[in-house]
């Protein structure tokens, strides 16, 4: 007789992108697929240097058991950042360092969420925040989004006519997938809404410092007077996503129930690698680390745009980001993204399907493209294979889909 | 108006273990409480010298994202060792890395149980996996344990009697908390009852490798014929606790379903911790290690039960250990442990007392010792307080503690 799991067990699936991350570690493959950092802009000596000085100064203490709140001296840091970049005022009373935001997302499902509740997210949003929340079995309900992000009219109408609405998870800074920026009045609208029918929010501030161009928006927890809103943070996308150092910030009674979950869920994140990250903050100029990233991901997500813009048939539409590791793309309505992943799999070109982006997965005729881990050439060259295969697609498919000009309404 | 938190949050407090932790931190603290790796013996130049490799080798490997199921020559390493141990014969393709044991515990959960599902563990068992495994709101059924092992006519009765069983917890190494081990005959005919009842069952080995005299025994895991058997391992306890890197193997298809649930939960665990444990494992001789370790944890553990004879007052029983961390004593039925560790707690002496690792948290005249942490000379001071403080209790109670005699039946 078989094992009986859970219920939740039925709705789970793999996730395209980690699955994906299998078949791009062979490396003749041009990689638009995970949202990798550059690894060439990995601080290896840094970090080594770093971990030196932890272990000759405090190894004793990098190898035991630490508490699940986080490493002190991290926390600290990271307040102090997080004030000095947008008026998140918090203190490390507030902050919980986590298994990279990945796994404040896990906590977010098990602190909110019964069967059946309802969570409400940007239409497309975060591959891992749907896998992570759908293990607590809620109901998806999307709010389009637009150049200046959510649709706030629409989520006034969600928020009104919609059960239990529980949670709403967001992502203003240069949105995986699509790269969209909230504006800064959408901002502020969206915090008076939020507060007014006190749902909690879950702004997931993973990609806010890798802003090209413009000034940097503060976040939506900057304008909350309740404490609704959580914050999430991670070093992933900016120090090493390797080392899975994540945080939120959530003000009290919150707090103290992610800190039990945390207890329960893994006791606490590696200590060696909270004080080696540490270690590096204080030993290094991460500021100065930040902008040679930034301008290598503008040039790439430059070069990635010059090349769509070149090279992709009409009727494709992609987005221009002005920030963060990602561009959208629209095919006409009729075309399948999946079946354009296996046509450019054989030209050796990786990305991932949109579909995984929508938690009901429709919009099949999607998909993301990372401009973060490959150098120009090789983006170049990839998008030139991409294209010569959505252009293979399309003549085998209608004719429709050369009507309208190449976009990028958004 | 407050938010609106899941079910499951009611019913959620912090850890007094964890909670203590921050108590023993303070350095004039003779610890007994948390289970500890001994400071001097974790490896802490052995370590640097890996990360230096690891670093200068594959150091962008190492900061960078990698697979959920974890790092494969760390893998191929576990399964070399645990065939070699006791006969648990598995492959790459059933190792998951984890978060710490404690991570292996919190996807078990997940994996298994929907609210109101039955939960069957050793009584007492490990507080932390009541708290992983809490969450998901489980009924709990404990089953008495003697010298052996779990009582296997008790559970035979409360598997034919309790509804819904989904799932049975034990650790049969040197339990957390009390010390047991289970004899060669309980293991093999467990195995048998659980085949037959196709129940699954989660042997948590966390403490298998610290065993100071007598044969190693196999573990469950190694007469499981149905795949319904998940083992669990971790270097917490031998290597590092800091680093957070324990491991799960299961069959297929219970495998890829851990792998989804970790994919959700914290994507992969610390790249860079399970590389830095793999090559200190190719550079060092990990089984000396274990022996000075043994070596050293055995002279603790027979300090603390001399001293327990010698000090404790009569009507205190105790375990005797062959091997891990903790030995776990009775007080008189009408003593409080909660009132001891007040007491002893003003004489800088602090355990965990023996109600939390009792899901329903009765038995409050129990504690659990742990003689890992502190060298002989802080034992003897520690233990003398201790029973000193015990003393004081009893002549301010009842008399009748006095009556039984200094026992170590189990």
């Amino acid at each position: 007789m078989a094992l009986q799991l859970a219920q939740r067990i039925d709705a789970l699936k793999a996730s395209d992108v980690r699955e994906m991350l299998k078949i791009t570690q062979r490396s003749e493959i041009i990689s638009f697929a995970g949202g990798l950092p550059a690894p060439e802009l990995l601080p290896i000596r840094e970090l080594e240097e770093a971990t030196h000085r932890v272990l000759q100064e405090e190894g004793a203490q990098a190898l035991q058991y630490s508490t699940t709140e986080g490493y002190l001296p991290l926390r600290e840091k990271l307040v102090a950042r997080m004030a000095a970049r947008g008026g998140v005022r918090t203190s490390v009373e507030e902050v919980l360092i986590t298994t990279g935001a990945q796994q404040a997302l896990d906590l977010t499902g098990k602190l909110f969420l019964d069967e059946g509740d309802t969570v409400i997210c940007e239409s497309p949003t975060y591959t891992g925040a749907i896998s992570a929340l759908k293990v607590f079995a809620p109901r998806w309900v999307e709010v389009p989004t637009d150049d200046e992000g959510m649709d706030l009219e629409a989520l006034e109408r969600r928020l009104q006519y919609c059960d239990r609405v529980k949670l709403i998870y967001v992502v203003p800074n240069f949105q995986n997938p699509t790269g969209t920026t909230w504006s800064l009045e959408r901002r502020r609208r969206f915090a008076e809404i939020v507060t007014q029918h006190s749902v909690a929010v879950v702004e997931d501030d993973t990609y806010g410092e890798l802003r090209f161009e413009g000034l940097p928006l503060p976040p939506i927890k900057s304008f909350d007077s309740k404490g609704h809103i959580v914050y999430i943070g991670t070093f992933s996308k900016v120090l090493s996503p390797g080392m899975r150092i994540g945080w939120l910030t959530a003000s009290s009674p919150l707090y103290e129930k992610y800190v039990i979950l945390k207890q329960g869920s893994d006791l606490h994140t590696s200590t060696l690698c909270q004080m080696q990250i540490s270690a590096y903050l204080e030993m290094f100029d991460f500021d100065k680390s930040l902008s040679r990233m930034r301008a290598v991901y503008r040039e790439r997500r430059d070069a990635m745009i010059r090349a769509l813009e070149k090279e992709m048939p009409k009727g494709v539409r992609f987005s221009r980001p002005s920030g963060g590791l990602f561009l959208w793309v629209e095919l006409p309505p009729h075309m399948d993204a999946r079946e354009l992943l296996r046509r450019s799999l054989e030209l050796d070109v990786a990305f991932v399907p949109g579909g995984s982006f929508f938690p009901k997965g429709n919009k099949e005729n999607t998909l993301r493209l990372s401009y973060s881990h490959m150098p120009v050439e090789r983006i170049e060259e990839g998008v030139r294979r991409l294209s010569a295969a959505a252009r293979g697609m399309m003549s085998a498919g209608t004719e429709d889909a050369r009507l309208s000009g190449v976009e990028s309404a958004y």
